[in-house]
Parts: C-alpha cells; sequence; structure tokens
C-alpha cells in the first residue's frame, strides 16, 4: 500500500498534479512569461497553474467551451478501469466535443474530488492519463481544482478555437448521414464487462474503457462540407434526433448495409442482437454530420441514412428488438 | 412534495434550467446568430446552450479561465443552505477567482449532479441562484452538463476578459498589504451555525452561507496601482503566504489596529478570540492586495502589513490563540 493522498497535503498534491500537466506559473520579473505556445491551436498561454486562474493569450478566432463530469460507480468504476483509463475517458468526452463543433481543443480545466484513501500514484496516474489525451491533440491543463468528496468526481472544461463553428441545426433535407466509424463497441464493451467476460474480447472491452478520438475524422466530414456535426456520446439515436430536432428536419437512418462482423461474435457469446449496440452505445466520440448529397464519403466514413423533410428519425434494419420485431422501425424514437 | 428531478427526465430538465439561464442555442438560417452581447465584458456568446459546446466570439482580451468544484456536506450542506444561497455561492467563488485576476466575468458552465430525488424547485433555485449572481456582475450561463451521482456536486468554470492580468507574482518590498474589508464573518457564521446559534447572528451566518463579491473593491485596488492580487478564498494566512511565496517576499501582518467589533459579541457568545476569525476565515471573496507605499487606500480598504526583504509571512497582533500565546506572532505559516 503506497501513499495516500490524505497523508500528503493538498500543497504537495497540487505541485505534484503541476508537475503532470506540464508547467506551473512561474512568472520572471515582468509579471508576465509566456509559459508555452501551441503553434497548431493558435492559442498561447500566458499563466497556467498557480493563481486564482489561467490567463490565454487574444486570438483571432472564436472560443468552443464544454464542460462534462463523470462521477464514481456511475460513469467508471475503479475495479475495472485504471486511473489513467478513467483521466483518459473524461478528457476524450470533452475533446471530442470541442471537435464536433468544428474546433480544435488547446486547454482544459480539471477538477477532482478524491476521497483521501487514494494512493498518490493512483491520482497521478489520473492526472496521466488526462494529460496524456491532451497531449495527443495539442492541449493543456492550464488549471482546475481538488476537494474532498465521498466518491472520486471528475469535472473537465475543454476551450478550443474555431475559425467556423458546426452546429446540429445546418442539416438540409436530401443531406446524407454520416459517421465516422462502426459504433456499437463500447456498449458491448459495457455488456462483456457486466457478464463479467472481459477477458474474451479485451479490444471491444477496452473501446469503452479507454475511448478514443481522432480529431482528422472531424477535419475530414468539416472538409467534405458538413452540414451538421457531432459527436456519438449518447447513443446514435439519441444524437441523430438531436440533430433532426435542431435542424427542424426529418431523418431516415438505414442500418441494413452495415457490416456488424466486429460485433457479431460478441452478440452470440451474450445473446445480444448487436444492432442494439449500434443503435444506443454512446461515448465513443466517432462523429455524426450530415454532407451534401454530392459530397464524397470521407476514408472509413459510413453513410448511414439521409435527411427527409418532415419530423422525427426512422430506422431501417434488420434487428430483433422486442419492441421493432413486426415493423423493423423505430420511429421518433425518444430517450 | 413537489415533483422529483427522476420523475421529470433529463431532456426535461436541461430545458428547464436552460430558460433560467436565460437563453439557448436557437439558431436561425445562417447557422449563427448572436444570442446576446455584454457589452461592459465585450463578450459576444454566438452559441450557448444546446449542442456540444458553446462559442464565444473573438476579442482583443486575453482570457481568465478558472474552475472550483463544490461538494454536499463537504461544501455545503443542504440542512444549512437554501438551493439559492448554494448556486449563489459557488457561483461567487469562481467570479471573484476572475476579478483577482483582474479580469472581467462573461461565461459560466456549470456541472450539476444529483441524485434525482431532489425537488425539482431545489434544483431550479440552484440554477437561480448560480444565473442571479452571473446577472449582477454581467455574466451568464453559458453550457453544462447534469449527471446522477450519490451527492449533490456542483462544478463551475468561469471565463473573463482581462486587458492587464494581475497576478500574485508582482508585491515589492516596501508595498502596503491591504484588505478589501475586515475578514472574519464566514468562518464566524460557520461556527453560529454548528453551535446551533444561527439566529442570533442572522447577518454573520449569512456571510457564511451565502457571500457576496463586489467586483468594484478589485478595480479600486488596481486603481490604485496593486502589484499583486488575489480573493480571500482560503484565509488571510493561506492567501497572504502565496503573495509571499509566489513574489519571492516577506510579508509583516500587522492586526493590532483592526476595528474587530462586528465579530466581537459572536466571539464572546462562542468563547472564541474573534481575531481567530479574521485570520482563517475564507470563501469571503474580499480582496488581497499589495499597492505601492505611496497609494492610497481605496475607501474601504483596510492597510494590514507591509512586504519586506525575506521570506514568510509574520503576524503581529493581540490574540489569544494556544499556539501564539507566548509570543503573539505566528512565523512562516503553514497550512
Amino acid at each position: 500500500m503506497g501513499l495516500q493522498v490524505a497523508q500528503i497535503g493538498e500543497g504537495a498534491l497540487i505541485a505534484a498534479l503541476g508537475e503532470i500537466f506540464g508547467h506551473s506559473g512561474q512568472l520572471g520579473q515582468s509579471g508576465q512569461v509566456e509559459l508555452s505556445q501551441n503553434l497548431n491551436n493558435q492559442k498561447k498561454l500566458l499563466f497556467g497553474i498557480g493563481d486564482d486562474g489561467a490567463v490565454l493569450a487574444p486570438s483571432a478566432l472564436a472560443t468552443v467551451a464544454t464542460m462534462d463530469l463523470a462521477i464514481e460507480d456511475v460513469h467508471f468504476k475503479t475495479d475495472w478501469s485504471t486511473a489513467k483509463q478513467i483521466g483518459a475517458k473524461v478528457a476524450v468526452a470533452n475533446i471530442a466535443d470541442i471537435y464536433a463543433m468544428g474546433g480544435e481543443p488547446h486547454s482544459l480545466l480539471v477538477g477532482i474530488s478524491l476521497t483521501g484513501q487514494e494512493e498518490l500514484e493512483w491520482v497521478l496516474d489520473l492526472a496521466r492519463g488526462i494529460a496524456e489525451e491532451a497531449k495527443k491533440v495539442g492541449a493543456q491543463v492550464i488549471g482546475g481544482d481538488t476537494v474532498r468528496g465521498e466518491k472520486i468526481t471528475i469535472a473537465i472544461t475543454a476551450l478550443g478555437n474555431t475559425s467556423e463553428p458546426i452546429y446540429r441545426s445546418g442539416a438540409k433535407v436530401g443531406d446524407q448521414l454520416v459517421i465516422s466509424g462502426l459504433p456499437g463497441a463500447s456498449a458491448a464493451g459495457l455488456a462483456l464487462l457486466k457478464a463479467d467476460k472481459r477477458e474474451l474480447f479485451p479490444e471491444i472491452v477496452n473501446a469503452h474503457l479507454q475511448p478514443s478520438v481522432d480529431g482528422k475524422k472531424a477535419h475530414s466530414l468539416i472538409s467534405a462540407g458538413a452540414t451538421a456535426l457531432c459527436d456519438l456520446s449518447d447513443g446514435l439515436l439519441v444524437d441523430v434526433t438531436r440533430i433532426s430536432e435542431a435542424s427542424g428536419v426529418g431523418i431516415k437512418i438505414d442500418l441494413d448495409h452495415l457490416n456488424l462482423s466486429s460485433l457479431i461474435e460478441a452478440g452470440t457469446t451474450l445473446a445480444v442482437d448487436p444492432m442494439s449496440w449500434v443503435l444506443t452505445s454512446g461515448e465513443e466520440h466517432l462523429f455524426i454530420a450530415t454532407l451534401p448529397p454530392s459530397a464524397a464519403l470521407p476514408e472509413g466514413a459510413l453513410q448511414i441514412g439521409e435527411v427527409i423533410h418532415g419530423a422525427g428519425v426512422e430506422v431501417f434494419g434488420k434487428f430483433s428488438d422486442a419492441r421493432t420485431s413486426d415493423k423493423n422501425t423505430w420511429q421518433h424514437f425518444e430517450k
């Protein structure tokens, strides 16, 4: 048993976290130094951790801001996930939201509530998981808060730049509905964990425990002319319904042509129709977009439907949910 | 017993919160509308609640960003505080951090974890408390997250503009140490609550339950030439020590001339030396600054010491803490 957080005190914890996050606010004589400059994201950090707030230099681009909370035993279990996986997962959820707005993430604020009983190394690994995901996308942790609480809680705010935000509301009748990859693995992974069968399909389980986000997938959808864009955070049906509602259009999803081979074996093992995972799996951070009718599909992207007149989301495909067995459609899905 | 949060569903809750926060992302044909413009703070919100993230227009000013978490039974008790007070308190803590950096708050992101057993009206009052404090300072809630958890948790990120950030690190030898008012009421209020004597001193108790922040106090310290600035969030000794450490200077605090009359009666009631409240009371969001030797004190501000060569914080004054009774000084205070 290593050192526990409660044994080292808040000051030492914050100092250790500051080292992992790669900088702290050491100022020179002038009162201001440029701690880092993220050239890709065109955002300069004037001051990071160590004062009442972080300071970011002005930029000619608009700012995208988002926040997600994750709570022990609701959003993650310390039995199932390593600390690094937990940190990475919450960071990725926020980073994906920035990409989903047509932005480039540059900064994270991280609030962590700890019981005090955690081993220090566990907490530092949590921070490393966050810092590594930030670094992958050219972002960094610029501040936050650490407090005590009965359950481990992680709050992350991501900030990004955008020259042209892309909303959920721009879908036009006739547009193609496109997703950047096959969804379902996160829900399948969770089902495998619950059934205590994680060792059978480690890759699928990993998609649940440590989802990744690929900003290039968002970029390629934007380059293809995306009229609406979001990430897959709450499940295909929920997220497509949001595009439909925000854009004031109907959306027809046709899943007949999807290749579910990567999920079939796990479905058989658990006696679950993998199509139900495709429809409801969230926290995968694939990107859903509507593209103009003539747009070429980016590599790896799948066309799964089209935007139609009207309202609501209709789903066509072969699946065996009790609710749909007589018609093979779901209509006007509501959460 | 009114309607509980769990009975209305996430979508309806978010919609109700969006109404309180005063806007949602209703976009026009163009895909972008200007939802609000905060002229004082020179920050334009392009899109608020209702997409993957909020979007703020570019500005010629630097951005200040801060985050605070507050957790039920650690930072607040629902027995002691109304929902509005809880929301207001967390909002004020974040807003004060923006002022303490020399900034003007313009936007809040609000993450709330709820058990689901809360009455809807309680949650809406929590949101109203946040929204009202934001409005008082010309800011608004632009986004956030709502999740389930065993304890009510509130995470707020505040964003602000600044033309010239002020750090803790700028204190110079010879500077005056100044505070924008007499601290102590928050700690006194907490002590009264714990002793079940809240009805005796309602104003003092209220200073704990619903602290306020006055940005004008920060402005006047900045106008007076503040070389270092922070808010009183963790107690005078802790916060002054941070200035000392960040600036690489010693600080001498002399509390002999302070007028503690507003705290004396409560101190007598609880058999506590009110000076201990002055030294340790946090969450009051007064402002602590160092001012050049010749600077005139802003109205209401109190000079409580000076910046000296060396390191550490020395406190002089008449108080009766067991640790100090032989010398009447605290030296090199450590939390």
